[in-house]
């Protein structure tokens, strides 16, 4: 396994007041709801600007540094990593991917030109021009599949397994895996589609929340990357990445 | 103090085979000469390819691992931080401003459409649309100055002070700070010319080297960040950053 990269750095605003609370545990967590726009550009050289909601948990001292000086408005730095959780709900696994901030900043909106922000159909303020970027290394779980849109246009969804390697409070050393799902378009998801199951790749990107109807009527979310780059890593050099020293 | 961010991502070609050398203390150090183009789109919507040299060290552990089966050509994948050095030379105080890499991935580049890599004039392999980010949280060492060039253009130069944290070998908790040079124009040097030193701010941008003929007739280098963007933290919280739980 590739040693993973694991990293996700947002600067959006903070569409609700955050709420500091404690788990059962003991553990401080706090939800950051954050909105913010992207300036997109395709290949016709069109851009759009593109909205974005992400929540992102900041746990145990720095959800309890930042107490409740935290306000619907506040623009904020969020630099952090994927979380991939399981659970069983009346006998069915489930799982989420979710933003664990690692260290946050108030950025000052003040002195900026032109409409720094701008209010959402829900009366929340929204970022223009903000920042949604994601970067991984990790091994693909399966070999990409490239469709066709009526209109020709490829597509490709990947999935990545980002391995972890943590010391715990008992200073073992633990092993988890960030299983993240990805999707790219035209000459991206032609590239991906030469991919293969089990190699090491760096997907750079942006985090997108997506919502369809299953068959059985009920409404789905996921939660995913948007790439915008993909590099395959060398094989012969995926079992490694060497430690830092 | 803002509580330091240094980042620094490249992918770019190995211009010469890496040598892994030891310094007098023992120390395994290996220097990666690195070359990638950048397309960059300019506000009148004109998009030039930027081309890029840089060096980064990789030390220690990580260096003997590669030992040396690195070779000119390869694409590599580099993440790291800046770093700040300062020496006497015949009296004089010098300093230099280093990529150090924490962690390498080779790249394949097999599938890839399009012309991957140009040789250049000295007949190196120069990666086309490489990757080339900076990101950096400090505190501005002076008031960022804005002048004009005869055509009316802003620029703005700035100095950022980024602290780091960490514990020696010895376990003592020890402090040093990377002083970085940026450089910002237009509508981001105006707004660079509403920050006051001592301020904490976000820069996010490319790393670019110039070069000068000082009035002693000598060249000067500088390496420094060419912004895309930049943030300024709020007053109040620049103390902080909050550590990570």
């Amino acid at each position: 396994m590739a040693r993973g990269l694991n990293r996700v750095t947002l600067v959006g605003t903070l569409t609700q007041d955050p709420e500091l609370r404690y788990t059962a545990g003991g553990l401080a967590v706090m939800e950051l709801n954050l909105a913010g726009t992207e300036f997109i550009t395709d290949e016709q050289g069109q851009t759009r600007e593109v909205p974005w909601y992400h929540r992102a948990k900041l746990l145990g001292k720095s959800a309890e540094f930042w107490g409740d000086n935290l306000k619907a408005g506040m623009a904020l730095f969020v630099d952090g990593r994927l979380e991939y959780r399981t659970w069983e709900q009346e006998g069915q696994k489930k799982s989420s991917l979710e933003i664990r901030a690692e260290r946050i900043e108030v950025l000052a909106l003040e002195g900026k030109r032109g409409t720094v922000t701008v209010t959402d159909a829900r009366g929340q303020e929204r970022l223009r021009g903000g920042l949604n970027l994601v970067m991984l290394v990790g091994n693909l779980t399966r070999d990409p599949e490239v469709r066709y849109t009526p209109q020709g246009t490829a597509v490709a969804r990947l999935g990545l397994a980002v391995n972890e390697r943590y010391t715990s409070r008992q200073g073992a050393e633990q092993e988890r895996t960030h299983y993240i799902e990805a999707q790219a378009w035209r000459e991206l998801a032609e590239y991906a589609g030469e991919l293969r199951k089990g190699e090491g790749a760096f997907f750079m990107g942006r985090l997108v929340n997506d919502s369809w109807v299953a068959q059985d009527g009920t409404k789905r979310y996921v939660t995913r990357v948007e790439l915008v780059r993909l590099e395959r890593l060398a094989r012969g050099t995926v079992q490694s990445g060497g430690d830092g020293s």
